[in-house]
């Protein structure tokens, strides 16, 4: 890893100095603009507990829009990517997107005899997701791929946004789309009223994160980087059509993120932030580049208010990434201590 | 196509209020800045003369953004996708990365021994590019992927930028980016001053655009979709690098201009500048759209300023969807009389 001890120290001097290093905001056109940014105008970070994790998101932010400064970075290489499921919401107990594609396969299947018989329909109809999840993410992603091949991107979009509105989260009742992280939700505000461009890198399905990463997050369409089904042109009915194929285009998950980045995005971030092994490489490719970095891994502490897991999880797993942090000098989050809140609704 | 009419009709009054649809600028934050953009305040389009081409461009402006109009389109949803070469600058004599791939099978030939008896590369150290322009995009866009195989991404830039600073037009004699359109910078320009986001969608790699699309048309590099080598992320000396695979990600030409725009963009244009059936899927796609829509073609009838060629042409053949424009309504700009100059240089 490139200049560690400059970074680490950074990090040790960022912590004495949480409240003086916090800057003024407006300083220019903004490239994203979005009605929460309101708040972090006039609180940043208000649901953050000041610590380490703070001090660090503070100082780097500082670094590189201080005019003049030694570690300043024009306005427009200030790229920040966010993995989504459980960096940006909760992954637990299932997936969003796999909650949706067993939804879609029950609604789907009466099209679809063979499915009766077939894996990982099979599975999927009986209401088993422990099968997909423990054969990764490849596995995953490909069956979901498959769930939804051949239909077009339009009625896609309508089936995912109609799920989202009504489907509860099995644990609280509540939308999934409550089930965001207040304090992200902030530190994505802060970032974009410093002029950053954020993005979205997940393993996950690009298509189902378009419909609510723009309302939710504030985050456009163009700006979500995912897991891809082929697609196909051609005339329905005499109009245009784009058809979701069963092959994958792109999985945007561990190296692939860090080639995903290059490929939609075409430019090193400076700021990475993730919760599992599969962003491990995205956060290595960020912190690799020049300059002053951050790398952030969101730790899930909190059984409490959300949930506790890591290493053997099958969900999100953090191990290698998170040994990585340590010896890197990553910041990691510890959400018990770090976090005042964990969901708006606390 | 769906309402042709009522676009033919737009079209048709269009022509006749040319001076009274334009409208002000500067009504609100841009997405995109760039120094260029002043140029459109004063006079929009100056290097275009009156006739239907910009009348149906500044008619077309005026609908969508003239808040309480019928068919007003919010900020966001302003997007606008053009494809490169021949529409934002010179493709003949050579498509330009082809000139630069060229030139690199020179430069790495000593460490690739078996290219002097192996195609493509023997036609292409022999400086012979009709065989390659003879096969179509697919077997060009492939033979180019194959040319660049094994470098890093950082390498693939730095070679791609010494080439550009150094090379010169076979005809002309300037530097390649000296053989922009001087009328499609306008209207980038104008574009953007109506808070419109540009996208390039091309053919051509994706990495070689990106090198000169933000210096020349004010286009960042995550607004650039092209084609692409598979990417792998990998250490090298102990550092991440991302390194260029033989085999394509992507082809984005034809049926893929239509799909790129979905999985890069992820939402439909509603304005779309061509030149060849290459861009034809990407107009019909943008075209089908709900709402008022601008389909554009750029004409090559210029043999004394520029070149002249369409049906039979092996670069930038535009044939079906010359059909397709007039059939439709679609724009077609004659650039011998819709444009006053060609080159900034002219």
């Amino acid at each position: 890893m490139k200049p560690p001890r400059t970074r680490s120290r950074a990090r040790a001097l960022a912590a004495a100095t949480v409240a003086s290093v916090w800057l003024g905001f407006g300083c220019g056109p903004r490239t994203d603009t979005h009605p929460r940014a309101r708040s972090a105008e006039t609180t940043p970070l208000a649901s953050w507990n000041d610590g380490a994790a703070k001090a660090a998101i503070l100082h780097f932010v500082a670094t590189v829009t201080t005019p003049g400064g030694p570690g300043y970075v024009a306005r427009a290489d200030r790229i920040a990517v966010f993995d989504n499921d459980g960096t940006l919401w909760a992954e637990e107990p299932i997936y969003v997107q796999l909650a949706f594609a067993m939804d879609q396969v029950k609604v789907l299947a009466p099209q679809h005899p063979e499915w009766q018989t077939k894996e990982p329909f099979k599975h999927m109809l009986a209401g088993d997701a422990s099968t997909l999840l423990s054969g990764g993410v490849q596995a995953r992603t490909a069956a979901l791929a498959a769930v939804h091949a051949g239909v077009t991107t339009d009625e896609f979009e309508a089936a995912a946004r109609n799920w989202l509105r009504t489907a509860r989260h099995p644990k609280t009742g509540r939308p999934y789309t409550d089930m965001v992280y207040q304090p992200m939700l902030e530190l994505l505000d802060y970032l974009r009223a410093h002029d950053f461009k954020t993005f979205i890198v997940s393993g996950g399905d690009v298509e189902f994160m378009r419909v609510f990463a723009d309302s939710v997050y504030g985050i456009p369409p163009e700006q979500v980087v995912g897991s891809q089904n082929q697609l196909r042109f051609e005339l329905r009915g005499g109009k245009p059509a784009l058809v979701m194929l069963p092959d994958l285009q792109f999985v945007d998950d561990g190296p692939g993120k860090a080639a995903g980045i290059q490929t939609f995005i075409g430019r090193r971030p400076i700021a990475a932030f993730g919760n599992s092994d599969g962003d491990q490489q995205m956060l290595e490719w960020t912190w690799a580049g020049t300059g002053d970095r951050l790398a952030l891994l969101v730790h899930h502490t909190d059984a409490e208010r959300e949930w506790a897991y890591d290493r053997e999880s099958p969900i999100g797993r953090l191990d290698k990434a998170l040994d990585e942090a340590r010896a890197s000098g990553w910041t990691v989050v510890d959400m018990k201590t770090d976090w005042k809140r964990v969901f708006a609704h606390d």
